[in-house]
């Protein structure tokens, strides 16, 4: 149970444990626990507000800040939308049993390379509460079990969903052990979860890049980073520009704090007179603060107007920086080559935009640019398991291995050859 | 160019530099680059014999062993072979550009799903200098840069290698550092390339346990480690005892030193007062060393002759044990749960096998047994990327991230989304 203090290892084990059930279990049986989970979600609210209370309480007294304080907060409204999310989960194709691949072998045996899941899945993540039910329902329908690390500050709100979750889950016949919360917030818990490399197939850390090197420091468990996000728009000489505006727009401040979100524009010579002020001009009166190199400082102050004034310069470092904020470098390229060369240097291979109606431009950009998502005239916040129909996330990734971009369902699962013969031996 | 000395990070930046042209090439002219390098193997035989002897005399000197002199040899018939392996690595599909998954958005975006090279892969590995070509070749093909690190005892023989391959690669058009050799095999040049993690996108040992504990100590670049294999047969209640004996004896002998050979014999209790002692006096014959559980003891002294006098006890640790000999351990089980439960607990998630006629057992086993392959009714022999149609491995990994089983061509890859659209932005 999710809240009877257990060693972490002795947590990890029963996960494995669990994990064995899980992988076997048809998907009607995992669907009609994470109904249960909804609806234990929605008759308990009462449980989960006086939990989030205590939180909020000593949130306050330890003055975290109004906008920790309301990542931190649950409502009524918030935990319907919780369970609501638990539903569209249960709707989705189940990845287990998934055929990937196939074939009968000249020697008569039959290959098939299905879909399974990883097993134990460690989660790690800080302030929101959500993400306990929300990653503890894309596990459960993955066939893998879930041991939860939330942050402390969420101690007790975490504790009394992964109790819910593990309650409901288990009464319709889940396992023991398919949700777990490692107690303690603390880097000794962190530690240990990160090195039960015999009972935890993966760890996913959801938070910043303080988590993220401490995890690196001492995990032995293979670790999925979720992404950060140097993302760059460039604007082609063959630019539609109402487009390159609408896109350059949307990619800035639709969501500026997250990671798919534009931290770069570029911008090709040939093009750069007309659309560099008419961008500036538009980003600044959005709010946009806006890091020009020589030939935007340039072209801006040839235009005239006040938009120069607000104007920074940029610096070597700019280049290289996730504001996660109302800011964007600028830069004037002379080829699609350089901006493909600005963003191998500079990029962290999330998601890249080229905004052209030229069809060779577009195809080296694909070609050249490595990155998870690489867009041709729309906005890099497409990058995202729900708008890719993939109905979930349980995080974006910029690795290589394994998975690359949004972390949903399949990705959750590893694969298995089954092979089948008739007395079949190798000659 | 393969021998000139340069530190191992400059190697590896250099070869970063050469993946992003690797990436963009067509089918080809990489096969041009393999044709090239079998043409240029046969014409320089001299001097990779040579070299090789140099090797060679330094092995004797040492007083290596046979074993070691053995695999280290090269010869003209061993030199041929090589080059015609890698004129099969050039007619296999190019896996680079591959649609692995697509679809329409609902907003009317295109999504592509499709495989493109890692970049760099570090290939570690010991005394065999074939290696040095094969790995060099797959990775060409999958549009991958290589940086190898070989063994010392094989420096002169895989430098040759590593030159003529790179230069005859370079002369139809491949980019330089395309293919390159760490010099020196010491501990500091593994942990230096080990930590490349901005250049090198994946590190693969082929070696001991010492060569992945190294790596595991220190490596920050992603590894996928090559298979240890505890592999199992388990005859059930329902098989066909002929082809139990058959799969059996093909499992343990056919090649016992290699990671697909099995290691312990299960057989269910209904059979096993037929098939043990039938079983263990093939084996005997064979000349393999039997384990043996209690009964499977008692079954042997049972059925009298002159078995039970040449076989040992199991102890726990048999169990566990990847014997790479030609040594099997025996247990007798009650049930095929027992058995599933018995490879759960000792198992590395390699190969394993069932021999029965009752479908409910097969899927059973196929559901409940969470392994990279797992067959019925064949040999775990079989786990292997020639024989399951991949062309070629470069190993096999019992890892679930990224690729379980063996690692050919698809696998060195990873994959990118293609997404395009008219102007699209996100609401």
């Amino acid at each position: 149970m999710a809240t009877v203090v257990s060693s972490v290892a002795d947590i990890c084990r029963s996960a494995k444990l669990a994990s064995r059930t899980l992988a076997r279990l048809d998907s009607g049986v995992k669907d009609a626990a994470l109904e249960a989970i909804a609806v234990a979600l929605e008759e308990r609210l009462e449980e989960i507000l006086q939990a989030n209370e205590r939180d909020m309480q000593a949130g306050r007294e330890n003055e975290i800040g109004d906008a920790l304080l309301d990542r931190l907060r649950l409502d009524e409204r918030r935990i319907r939308a919780i369970a609501g999310a638990v539903r569209q989960i249960a709707a989705l194709a189940d990845p287990v049993g998934e055929l990937i691949d196939g074939r009968r072998l000249p020697n008569g045996l039959d290959v098939r390379k299905v879909r399974v899941p990883l097993g134990v899945v460690a989660v790690v993540y800080e302030a929101r509460p959500n993400v306990t039910i929300d990653a503890a329902s894309l596990c459960l329908k993955s066939g893998n079990a879930i041991v939860l690390r939330g942050s402390s500050s969420a101690e007790h709100s975490n504790a009394a969903l992964a109790q819910i979750a593990s309650e409901a889950a288990v009464a319709v016949g889940l396992p023991q052990g398919c949700v777990s919360l490692v107690a303690g917030g603390g880097r000794e818990e962190l530690a240990e979860l990160a090195t039960q490399k015999d009972s935890v197939d993966l760890i996913i850390p959801r938070g910043g890049e303080g988590l993220k090197e401490a995890l690196q420091a001492v995990a032995t468990v293979p670790v999925i980073y979720a992404a950060s996000g140097n993302c760059h728009v460039y604007v082609d000489a063959a630019a539609a520009l109402d487009q390159a505006e609408a896109i350059v727009l949307n990619s800035k401040i639709q969501r500026p704090g997250v990671c798919n979100a534009a931290e770069t524009l570029l911008v090709h010579d040939d093009v750069a007179p007309q659309f560099v002020p008419r961008i500036v001009d538009a980003l600044q009166s959005a709010g946009v603060l806006v890091r020009a190199d020589e030939r935007t400082l340039a072209l801006v102050r040839d235009a005239g107007g006040p938009a120069a004034a607000l104007l920074q310069a940029a610096v070597e470092e700019d280049w290289a920086k996730e504001y996660l904020a109302m800011t964007l470098a600028v830069r004037v390229v002379d080829t699609a080559q350089e901006a493909i060369e600005h963003i191998a240097r500079y990029g962290s291979g999330h998601s890249e935009a080229i905004v052209t109606r030229d069809t060779a431009a577009a195809r080296a950009f694909q070609l050249g640019v490595d990155a998870a998502c690489v867009y041709v005239n729309a906005s890099t916040r497409f990058t995202d398991g729900g708008e890719f129909g993939m109905g979930a996330e349980i995080g974006n990734s910029t690795q290589k291995l394994h998975v690359r971009g949004p972390i949903g369902l399949r990705e959750l699962c590893t694969f298995k050859y089954l092979v089948e013969g008739d007395g079949h031996v190798r000659a």
